[in-house]
This record gives structure tokens, sequence and C-alpha cells, in this order.
């Protein structure tokens, strides 16, 4: 049910399934030994000594903020999926033992039909349940540690999120402010806005049923908010935050409005393309001293690289046709499945620039409200957001990898064969525009959103404490000075195209 | 370094990857609504009472055993890569809180540099551990018993496996039978040899790290041993049997003798042959009445087949120069990964004949030692007798979807573009004889293995009772006089090739 039925030649396959090995982890000419030793076996595989030489370099006291990465570790929560599996969660929760479920929703989502399927098979089990309904969409500090403030006397066992990204990621925080009741609230919030510690404990067991087919937030260990006092968007990233199981149910994304499937589909098309294109994991820096450290965006490896070319491709085939079509299950389907492996992919490799730059563009929206959008608020959807700036982001970022900007240039239908690799990044900013102008409601540019040139100054001062994702942007400076230039230049390219 | 530096025309990875949805998941002709609500969705995306009209069907009481299945599960172990990782694994435990680790190995292993590091980063963070080293190679069930009745009385908090899938399942069951002092040892071993009940709660942690590029163990729900008095293999098999971490370190399969990167390496690749052509879970019966009850091997599935396809199209890449080349430690590091990926793809889909007809092979074992094996007693290495019926298994599965077999074939490096589909598996066997001849110092049989046709039926008599692996073979009959002649028939055409 999640697959069409045409017909493509095999021989595709291998060929495809080779790149996936072939555009990325080649190492430098130079091997710089004493940076990154895993270097080493590539270009001297028959050096004999090489464990001795490399527990060597592991067993000398290292300046390790300087050392390469040389692992990379993958992770992701179960996930379900079937139409109809919705229903299975109150056994899910009887079979984990759990007996004091703190359900997690909001006020649309709450009068829909996944709500009533979650709360009957809760009701069916005899599982005893709360429900907070008061999640705001895109959440804001505030509406957080309002939901937190909810969880804390009920102590739940465990938590029930049925929602979009938004729900989803406000309950992560609600179960890890429950089994962390003295902790500050900033003290796991994102270095440097918040303390970014280390989640310790294994939190509660947090089943996700989205019912948007974009966050992917039902398989990742990230939770975001907009830190008002800061004027950012920022959260909390950690493996621990992860939910325990995703239910993917897509009976449940059948009630998305069209306008929400096309901002969430846009959200997981810079999912799969920022982590498809973000900097290899052994080149980030710096090498974490205990594994605890090792972050969930650490780069983009060879397990990632599958997730996220695979979602790439789905998203390009199905989302124009969900938008268009709100009787296409097969593409709403798809869409949500993509959602997921986008998740995956992101979860473990992460994303950069496009997401850096939304977060500033949420929080310091001049007033606009998206077409199609059930809030009381002005809202620039995540999604839209996020998509804004792509055509330009790629541009920029194409030689750092032309392959890879190439292949997903490919992904788009775009005739490579006789692309020069100079050219990537700009076909493939050009093949961004090109669908999100057939996707259409889109906006044509932050002026469309209500920005102009002089604003650009706020969204670099809020794009700068970005460091967990702008770490992964390949081209960009880490020169602060050249860093805001290039910033400058990228906003500056997508006021309108 | 998990990654060769050729490069390859992007221009495939698009329709490869479309492959990957393609090739499965169409539905039948006619829409079975009554015996499979989720094809209503494929053939009637528009009906508007869809979701009330599966709700009613979920709603009504309906005989299950008769029901398709009509959802998957994806779950995993973490999965950590990097040359050298394995010196991590003692801040692990510390960071997870355990006091008090139940360290498995095998005498062989225990001599190796990867135990001396896993020791060493235990001692290094103050871990009390004590080491188990008697795990027999090839688990029969008495062996499995020492190894429990060793782990009671210690009664650790966490449990450490550093060696092949012997001790990584070895230790499986020892955490599952410290879990449960009580249950009886065939309470969870496969239906019909065992009662085949579900692991009702979670296990402790187990971290795996493999030093062999073989069963993906470190990342499955499934534990394999010598039932000796039912003269045939089974084991245990959930998803709460999964170990927590597995830490895969390309360090520690560099010290395997040849023979054993061969034979594991087979492993690997029905591993991935046997998950990509599993029947589509959505053909599985019975559909679960609970989710417990939803196997780990629920047959192929769109995230599965990302894996299973990625690990074939390595293990043929890597395996050879591997097998041929103690040095090439870029072919070492990407056989392991394809181990650890293939691992996800069949412990997610699930394995068939070649697996299903092993185990009798190598129970059965008429008196043959492989090559280049350091044990006392007689062994026909796991993936040795999985390989071997290969040939014939592929022959006989290729009609049930030649466009797999096809792409299979093609991973091969078969020109596959003037092949009728209906010769895809006569290809695809003879593509996998090629392979096996010119991989070296493999037998050419059962006969080279020392059986004959004489010992078929008690062969037939040992597959019979495999029926978790057996549900799950394309092409085989349900009727069991019709496919005990089917496995005759493969047996016999197994006798050499």
């Amino acid at each position: 049910m999640v697959s069409p039925a045409v017909r493509v030649a095999p021989s595709a396959a291998n060929r495809a399934l080779g790149l996936l090995r072939t555009v990325q982890y080649t190492h430098p000419p130079t091997c710089p030994c004493h940076s990154n030793p895993n270097h080493h076996h590539h270009h001297h595989p028959q050096t004999p000594s090489l464990a001795s030489h490399v527990r060597r370099h592991f067993a000398t006291p290292v300046d390790s903020s300087r050392e390469k990465e040389y692992a990379f570790e993958m992770a992701a929560s179960s996930i379900r999926f079937g139409p109809g599996a919705t229903k299975e969660v109150g056994m899910d929760f009887k079979n984990m033992g759990a007996k004091r479920v703190c359900v997690v929703t909001d006020t649309t989502v709450g009068k829909l039909d996944a709500m009533k399927q979650a709360i009957e098979g809760l009701s069916r089990e005899g599982i005893e349940f709360t429900v907070f309904d008061k999640v705001r969409v895109e959440p804001k500090d505030s509406s957080v540690k309002e939901a937190i403030a909810f969880a804390k006397p009920y102590n739940p066992d465990a938590f029930l999120a049925v929602g979009g990204g938004s729900v989803i990621d406000t309950a992560k925080m609600m179960n890890l402010y429950t089994v962390f009741p003295e902790a500050d609230f900033l003290d796991f919030v994102n270095a440097p806005l918040g303390k970014g510690l280390p989640i310790t404990k294994p939190l509660k067991p947090l089943v996700a049923v989205p019912t948007t087919a974009g966050t992917g937030s039902e398989t990742t260990g990230t939770a975001i908010f907009d830190l008002v006092s800061k004027k950012a968007k920022t959260g909390v990233a950690h493996r621990n935050l992860k939910p325990t199981l995703g239910i993917c149910d897509p009976l449940n994304t059948r009630t998305m409005p069209s306008a929400v499937h096309a901002s969430s589909g846009l959200d997981v098309l810079c999912h799969s393309l920022e982590s498809w294109t973000a900097i290899p994991y052994n080149e980030r820096t710096p090498r974490p001293t205990n594994p605890i450290n090792r972050p969930a965006y650490q780069g983009a490896n060879p397990i990632s690289d599958i997730f996220s070319l695979q979602a790439l491709r789905s998203t390009v085939k199905y989302l124009p046709r969900a938008v268009k079509d709100p009787d296409d299950f097969e593409a709403q389907s798809n869409m949500l499945l993509a959602a997921t492996l986008a998740g995956v992919g992101f979860g473990n490799a992460g994303v950069h620039l496009c997401h850096g730059m939304s977060y500033p563009i949420s929080s310091q929206n001049p007033g606009y409200k998206h077409r199609g959008y059930d809030v009381e608020h002005t809202i620039i959807p995540h999604g839209v957001s996020v998509a804004v700036t792509a055509p330009a982001v790629f541009r920029f970022t194409g030689a750092s990898n032309p392959d890879r900007h190439l292949a997903a240039a490919e992904a788009f239908g775009v005739d490579i064969s006789n692309v020069k690799r100079e050219s990537a990044g700009e076909v493939l900013g050009a093949a961004i525009a090109e669908f999100l102008i057939k996707l259409g409601d889109q906006p044509r540019g932050l002026k469309d959103l209500g920005f102009n040139a002089s604003d650009i100054d706020g969204l670099i001062e809020g794009t700068i404490p970005q460091k967990r994702v702008l770490n992964l942007a390949p081209s960009l400076s880490e020169e602060l000075e050249e860093e805001k230039n290039e910033l400058r230049a990228l906003f500056e390219q997508s006021l309108e195209y």
C-alpha cells in the first residue's frame, strides 16, 4: 500500500546503491593522522602496526577538541506503519505495563478520529489516562512550560503524543522535565542558548502517533520551540529524548488540510536535502571524549544516507500529488513513510542552513499568517520557513560536494548527464525553486513573508546561535565575520526568487 | 573509511531507489477486502467512507487467523560504527549506571585484542565484571544452559558480548533467562519445537561487540542454537531480545582467518537475498491480535528492503576482496557494515529457505570439518550450510517475484537487459553459483559436506519444523506433502552444482 505498481528497470538499483557509497567518506589526499587516525586505515590498510598505532593514539591523551570524529552512531525509535494501527496503542501501553498515561495533543487534533481511536484503545485496555490538549502549534518556551506544569503533578508512567511535530516535541519536553523535576528549564536546552547537558537517565516510555507527514519527530531525539527571550528557535536534542515507538497510521494524515500537507512535506524535503548534504561525520569536530556526548546531529554517514536519499525521492514524487488531491491515499501514505524515513536520516545526520536560518524567520515573523492554517496567531509554518531559503542555500553548498548535489538534482527529474560538476549547486537550486513554484501557494521569497532588506541583520543575529546545525553546514566559514557575510548573502538571495 | 572513492554517475540513484518502491507491495487485481482491508485503500483511495469502513472491520470480531497482516514494525539496536570504538564500551556501561557486568566470549576471542580493549574499557571506569569464555561455536542447548547457569548466580545488571554470532546469541539467552529465572528453557523457544511465548518484560542492557562480519546478531532479536534432542537448529526470536547497542569496530574483524571471513560473509549474502525475496509483510498470515505477537520476521517491507539491497550490493563487491587479502581493511570495514545493515534488513523481514534448510544441514553433519576452523569438533559453519542450497533455492523462488530476482542478479554484475522475466530465477541461481565458486574453498554441494541422497529424508524432517522461516518462503506450498516434495527437490538439486 505504500508503493506504486509502476515497473522500472532493475538495472538502476545497482548503480544507484553504488552511488550511496561513492559520493562520500573519501579521504583527503594528505593523511592528517594526528587529527584523524582513521584516515590512516584508508591510505595504508597494509600497515601492520595499524591497530597498535591507533591504540597508542587513543591511549595518549590528546586535545580532542582538535580531533575529528572517527565513529558514527545510528539510533531510531521503533516504527510501526499501517492503516488503522492507531488502535493498537492501548495494547502497547498494557504490554509495557503502563498504568497512568498522559495523553498530549492540541485542540484541533483533539477533535479528530486519530484521538478518538487512541482514546478508545486506552479505554478498551482499562488504562487510566489524562488528556492535555493545550499544545501550541509552533511551541514557545511559555507553552512548553505550561505543558510541563500540567504533567509534573499527574506524574504519569508513560506518555502518548497524538498530533504533529509541535505536539510530539512538547510531549518529549513534558517527559524530560517529569523525569528531571529539579532541573532548570535551560539545563538541557542546546548550547549556547542553554547549558546543553546530556540526558543521563532513560526517560519514561513515549508513544508518538503523528497526524502530519512532516517533522519525523516520532523517530528523533529532538524537540524544538521558540525561546522568546532570545528571539530564537532552539530546543533539546539527545538520543534519550526519542520516543519508544512511532505509530505511523496513514488514516491519520487524511484529515490534513492541503496547506498542511504542503508545508509539512516541505519540511521532509529539507530534512532529506540537508542531511544528505551535511558535512561527513568524520569531518566533524570535536571528537567526543565520552560517547554520551556524540551528537545525534553528527553529519552524513553511510546509514543516514540510505534514508535521506530514499526520502528525497519519495517526497519529489508524492508531495505534489498529496497536496493537489485530498483523496490520493497512496501519495499520502508514501509521504507519511517518507517523513519517517527522513526523520531517521536527519535524526542521525542533522540538518544545516535551511533549518538554522528558518528559526529566526519563524520567530521574527513580521505579521504573516499562512493560508489554510486554522490558528488565532500569525504563523509562518516551519516547513515554509525552511523551504524559503532552500534555492539559495543549495546553490551555495553545491561546491562542497558536487556529486551529492547532482544526485539530488536528478531526484527532482533534472537530466544531469551533461551538467558540469561546477554547476551542481546552480542546477539543484533551480530545481528546488521550480518544485516550490509548481507546488503552489508558497511564498516566492522572504519578501512575500513581509521581510525586507532592513530585517536581515536581525535574521543573521538569530541564526548565529544555531551552532548545532551551522556546524554541519558545508561551505560555511568558521570565521565569524565571514560567516555573517555568507549568511547575509543567503538571506539577500532569498528575499525573492 | 567505509566507502571507496570510485566515481559513479548519480543518474543511477534515482531509478534505483525508485525500484525499491517498485518491485513490491502491488496489490492483487481483485480486492479481497474481507481478507485484507488495507488493499481497499489502494484500489479505492477515493472511497469517502474508507476510514469508517476500516474501523468497522477492526471493530467487528473477525477470525484474525485468516486475515492478512496490514502493518509492519521496524526495530533495531542502536549501532555505533568506528575503528577503535570498542574502548568506549566502559563509558557506555558507566553512562547507563551498570555496576556489575557479565562479559561473554569464547576461548578464541578471549585472547584477541577486542577482548583486551573491552576489558581495559571496563577497568578504566572501575566497573565490576566477570568473564564467561566457554561459549561454544555453533551453540547447542547444552552449552546455552551451561552459560545460563553461570549467569544466574552472578546476577549481573548488564551483559557485554564480545565475539561472533555464537557469542552474541548465547549472551542474549543468558540475559533472557536471568530476567526470567523461573521460566522453562522451552518457554520462549520458537514454536512448534518450543512454546514460542512473547518476551513480556524488557531485558537487561546488552552491548554486543561483533568480531566477525556475519550474523548481524548485534542488531537482531534472534538467538539460534542446536536443540539436540529434536535434531534441529532453532532459537528464540523477539524484539525484546535485541541488544541495546552494537559496537561495530572494524579493528576487531582484522583478526578473522580468511575461512571465517568467507563463511560469515556468505551468511550476510543469504540474509540480504532471503529478506529481499521474502513474501511481502502484507501477504503474511495471521494478522496478530496484539502487537506484541507481530513477529520480527514479518516479511519484506519498505524499510527492510532499503537495508537488504544495500547489504547485497556491498557483499558482492567487498566479500571477495576481504577473503583474498587479509590486509584489505577497506573491504573488511565495508563487510562489517554490510553485515549490520543486512542484520537490520532480515531482522525486520526474516529469512526463508536457505536458512530453514541450513539448520538440519548443520545439526545432521555427517562428519565434516570446515578448513580453517580452529575447533575440536566437526563443523559446518553456519554461512556454509546456508549458502550451499542458495543456487537451487533462488532458481525455485524466481517466479514469485521476477523483478526482485532480476535486481538481485544484477547486483552480482549480470547484464539483465535482455533477460526474460521467466528466467529470473535461473539467472540468479547461476550468478550465485558462480560467485561461490570464484570465492573459493566452498563445497560444491551437499555431497562435498558428506551428505548423499539417502540423507535427504532426515534433512526434510529437520526443515519442516522451521515454520517461522518457511512461512516467509515465496513459492513454497502450504500443503505438507507438496511442501515436502518441493524441499526434496531443493535438497536433491543441492547435492552438487
